[in-house]
């Protein structure tokens, strides 16, 4: 991912990024990658029926971080409330979809990168937060 | 949209349908479809350096709607608390939205059919709220 | 939704909308909100294991449905290559989508009315692909 | 990107996973990001009436680039076909993105760094494709 290199370009930015801001951007697009990904395995696993809750959170969880990651990388004019309120949905996403995964993580090697995925978006989120 | 009969046959939910979150699903869904418009439209405006401020609400409160759309359609376990933050944040984004496409609303047809959006999926998703 | 006056207001369209395209964007947003649905209904289901088919189809379509309503919204200056390449792609997953819900149509109403929903969107990209 | 741990921890994969799709997937998160930024910069630019056909196939590069991305990552099932012509749409946007983004690459390094991203998705949808 080029965030630093596209952002720090961007004519009001001039160099003077938030790197904390950066950091939740690539790890949303990061979780959004692992979530749709875990959802898709964890629906081809034989105990699929006991996994329907992951499935769940894991869809929930990359819709959210893919809309966090979008509308973060925006600099123009300014829309902080909504980036605040996002970043701090997404933290609340991977927080519960990172919980539920890390249930099946010994099971389930997607599981567990994901939860870990997960609680790196979740930290960076809210890093992210503390900067705004 | 058959939003209301395709969560009606979720066979956990058996016709015990929530209007309110329904009534914001829909309405988020329109709204999605009219920032995008709006923003692609203020583009082609002679005054586009003045919809600066315009396109970034209405591109960043397209991909919250079109995200709590999505995600609003689920019944399969549970993510309320999820949902409700993205309701909220939709709530906002529409809001901003709204109040700066109505600024432009004499003067652009898009801008005031827009604004008119953004107030039905802003009260749409606070009602949603109140239910959950 | 107001796809119609909000593209009519176009500053380079100028009310000579496309209306094939017009429907075909209509119908994709709809097919967005059925196929997300019906994914979901589907996960609940007691008999998950045999509809794994069907889920990923209809994740798939969703995606592409949306992503097709979403730029095709889009008329300041041009890039009909890739609209025709989506609507193409929209038909197809749409048909493969359909196809695989309607198996299933007599057992869950949501796959019925979501394979509905598929042809219908199927049509209205062929369509607006004759126009373009 | 932990795109290759997770497509072959997938129980129908198991480790044998197709390189070329996953340098695509890859490089369409990237794109997206590319894209989304560009479209961004291009607005806040002094010039922006110049780049309205930039941005333009900025946002819907973007929109192609995510769903490519987040379709191609599916392994539970089969969708092969939707997947050869997501690869193909998305190999078309970003070449017309990407000339486009070439021509103000002298004057504003985010087109320049947009049109090397755009490149690189381009190849690698096409490599892609060959495999598939």
């Amino acid at each position: 991912m080029q965030t630093q290199e596209m952002i720090a370009s961007h004519p009001d930015v001039r160099g003077n990024v938030n790197k904390a801001l950066l950091a939740a951007i690539d790890a949303a697009y990061a979780c959004a990658q692992t979530c749709t990904s875990c959802a898709d395995a964890c629906l081809a696993e034989e105990m699929v029926a006991q996994l329907r809750q992951c499935i769940r959170l894991n869809l929930d969880c990359a819709d959210v971080c893919a809309a966090t990651a979008t509308l973060s990388n925006r600099r123009t004019g300014s829309d902080e409330e909504v980036i605040r309120k996002m970043l701090d949905a997404c933290a609340t996403a991977c927080r519960l979809c990172g919980d539920e995964c890390q249930r099946h993580a010994s099971m389930h090697e997607h599981c567990r990168i994901c939860a870990e995925s997960c609680r790196r978006c979740q930290t960076a989120c809210q890093d992210a937060l503390k900067t705004m």
